[in-house]
């Protein structure tokens, strides 16, 4: 396997020149390690690299490159190379790398491709965003239902090589209308004569062109599937999405999760290859957003200038208060939130998430109150009354916030509104006005002294 | 497809009683769809229900029932049928399952199971948890180099069914020291009489029984595979793991570093299943640390009593500074850590994340502090000298708070600590007490009136 001694080496025969033994040693490797050694070799010397692979690893370590390097690349090599490279691409890779590409690099490589693979290219970059039509590849095994399993091998040994999985087939009529599917494993076990008819499965889990990427997550997860058939509206198959696809798409939707519950715009590269501008600008709308509604927590805070100007000490107890609020309000946002996401909670379950939030949020308010209410008559003997309001204020923020917290994500998954971005930053900030006003609420109750505003 | 009406019209035929109509409907459908409708179902009925499936088809319903439909089954059918289940079952689905059941059930399912079943399960119970070794499954097709692609497929039709999945196959020699892995596809396109010696791939990406699962998470997304062999410290074959599982394995991944980040301790069970003292068990934890941490932030306040009771308007900016300033924290830590669960962002990078998260720090401080500067001088004409105090405040705090979020996970991961325990709540605390130090060591510099503690 691939190490760093290995790394090294490889590195020392690039410099000493040994194209020879470098060449062979290629020869050994996994693609996905070589594209990885380019991308540490300057332009020059990966651009050596790609030119010494055998023609038919080239272009799967074409597939791994980085942006920057495909780029380099495609300028570099002949248009013959080139358009070698179009044709063994998968379209789905094809398309992942167009998008990141600057238009005059996309125009050599369309140029170069032959009319079918250039009229599929460009209809598939016309899908919507995020859709299943981006995501899914057009090479796939497509079978008759009138085939036996002998005809069926003979097909997929002459058309098998360039698609992206073999092991699912396809089954559809002459319009292209999806009637069946079929595993190779099925084909194996059955007799030579038997008709594809007979065997196919035609209770088939499939998906549209307009399905939403993440849904294809949840139909994968649901299905334990291999690859998904894509249909359009007419039921006729146009592509299919492989399990490495969706994997990826689920860690990209995750990532863009992370992104919008810690307020920010999610990125579409990689943090590294992020500039600072924009890394900026997608930082910027949320905290803008929030600072605002923090002037209006202080505007909260104004209203009881007074009392805290009587008892300046009630102010030290605001950070603990509104930081354990927004904490206990977090959790449980969280919690609901990634349920949604993972499809077990659905805004049907609001009554029974407000059931458990107040439960729990009782049993740990209970707790933090008394382990508060002992650290208080230590830290201030005599002063019970301020003690019982910082904890019966503690109690009372926390079931506050925990009900908001489980409750706000479905309401707003019930609004169509994308609960991820109602998480942690809007939950703290609902907490921290709420949290102030249960809190100088009790206090003006409880104190002597304090007069209301 | 499965839909709602369909749901619907199955539960009115249990109800009837129309159990030769409900037998074919249950024919039609997809096991998972077979085993969500059962779970709706009473114990009764969803016995009735498993009782009317083929036996082909029980066991995968089985393997996708929830563990209180499963355990309810296993009471209540005979040995044979349970015996007949077992043998059935993928090895690693039946480990998930015992993990999940009560122990005098796991007895009855080991009673049943015949002897070199028991021995595996016993096997695979004994790994550590979260290694390879409790992902992988024992149902793989190993093959001999000498055999020829005719002999291989013989091999697989006789053997194949059983196995979870048999495109990707495994060369081994007499002691199960794994050789070359080759595909179904390679064995399709190559004739009959070649020996499996001269295709078999022998760059086999390869992990062992004890290799943490995040890390095959790592090791699918990189190379792109359905199937990884897993080895023992001899290179001998035990298993294989499958991309499904990995799937599986990543969200739940995903959903702890969710849980770390947002507070909790990672609970073993989905929200609606977990009980409310073990859901507040799991959140009481770190509520109480931040509590106490809340407590210190409180002191550092404390300690400008003098301050703000001389000038109270100062505490209203409180909520602003802080809540930005953790915010501001908490999107870089998100990012950094996200960027390290996914392999992009490593501890070696410390110095690039410190340039950039200075420079975006400065550009994100300049925006809030221009439209914070305007409000101000709006909102209190004339106090220029406050305005300008909050401003510099703010600036500095989003800095410190950028700066701080960014490089203390690579900080925690260099020294073997989880980053996403470091994150958000942690973050929060520590630039909350910064910024108030920052505040008043600056307001009391600028405005007169205040003098230090």
């Amino acid at each position: 396997m691939y190490d760093e001694i290995k790394n090294k080496e490889l590195h020392s025969l690039v410099e000493e020149k040994k194209f020879r033994l470098l060449r062979d040693e290629l020869g050994d490797m996994n693609e996905f390690d070589v594209a990885e050694f380019m991308g540490e070799l300057d332009a020059q010397g990966s651009l050596i690299v790609f030119r010494m692979l055998p023609k038919e690893a080239a272009s799967s370590v074409f597939a791994f490159l980085e942006p920057q390097n495909q780029e380099h690349i495609i300028k570099s090599i002949t248009d013959k190379e080139l358009s070698y490279i179009i044709e063994d691409l998968y379209v789905d890779d094809m398309v992942d790398m167009l998008e990141e590409l600057p238009a005059n690099v996309v125009k050599k490589v369309i140029n170069n491709a032959n009319p079918s693979t250039r009229t599929l290219i460009n209809q598939f970059l016309k899908y919507p965003a995020n859709s299943a039509g981006t995501v899914m590849t057009a090479e796939y095994i497509g079978l008759r239902k009138t085939m036996t399993v002998a005809e069926a091998f003979d097909y997929i040994r002459k058309h098998g090589i360039d698609k992206e999985t073999i092991y699912t087939c396809y089954v559809m009529d002459a319009k292209r209308v999806l009637e069946g599917v079929l595993t190779i494993k099925e084909m194996l076990i059955n007799p030579d004569t038997t008709l594809l008819v007979d065997i196919m499965d035609t209770r088939v889990v499939k998906a549209f062109t307009t399905t939403d990427r993440e849904e294809l997550v949840d139909i994968f997860n649901k299905y334990s599937l291999i690859a998904l058939p894509i249909v359009d509206h007419e039921n006729r198959l146009v592509g299919i999405v492989t399990v490495d696809d969706v994997v990826d798409v689920m860690e990209e939707e995750a990532t863009e999760d992370f992104e919008k519950m810690a307020a920010m715009l999610p990125s579409e590269k990689p943090y590294l290859k992020t500039g600072v501008f924009e890394l900026a600008k997608n930082r910027i709308v949320w905290l803008l957003v929030l600072m605002i509604s923090g002037m209006i927590t202080g505007n909260v805070l104004a209203k009881y200038e007074r009392a805290f100007a009587a008892l300046p000490l009630l102010v030290t107890f605001v950070p603990m208060l509104t930081g354990t609020g927004g904490n206990a309000g977090s959790q449980s946002s969280t919690m609901i939130i990634r349920g949604m996401v993972i499809g077990e909670i659905e805004p049907s379950d609001a009554l029974r998430v407000f059931w458990k939030e107040g439960m729990v949020s009782i049993l740990v308010g209970i707790v933090l109150g008394a382990a508060n209410f002992i650290r208080l008559i230590i830290m201030y003997p005599g002063e019970y009354m301020i003690s019982l309001t910082v904890v019966l204020s503690l109690f009372a923020t926390i079931i506050m916030a925990k009900i908001i917290g489980g409750i706000l994500p479905l309401i707003a998954k019930k609004l169509n509104f994308d609960p991820a971005i109602m998480a942690a930053p809007l939950i703290t900030t609902i907490v921290d006005a709420f949290s102030l006003i249960i809190y100088f609420q009790i206090a003006i109750r409880l104190l002597d002294g304090i007069k209301p505003a």
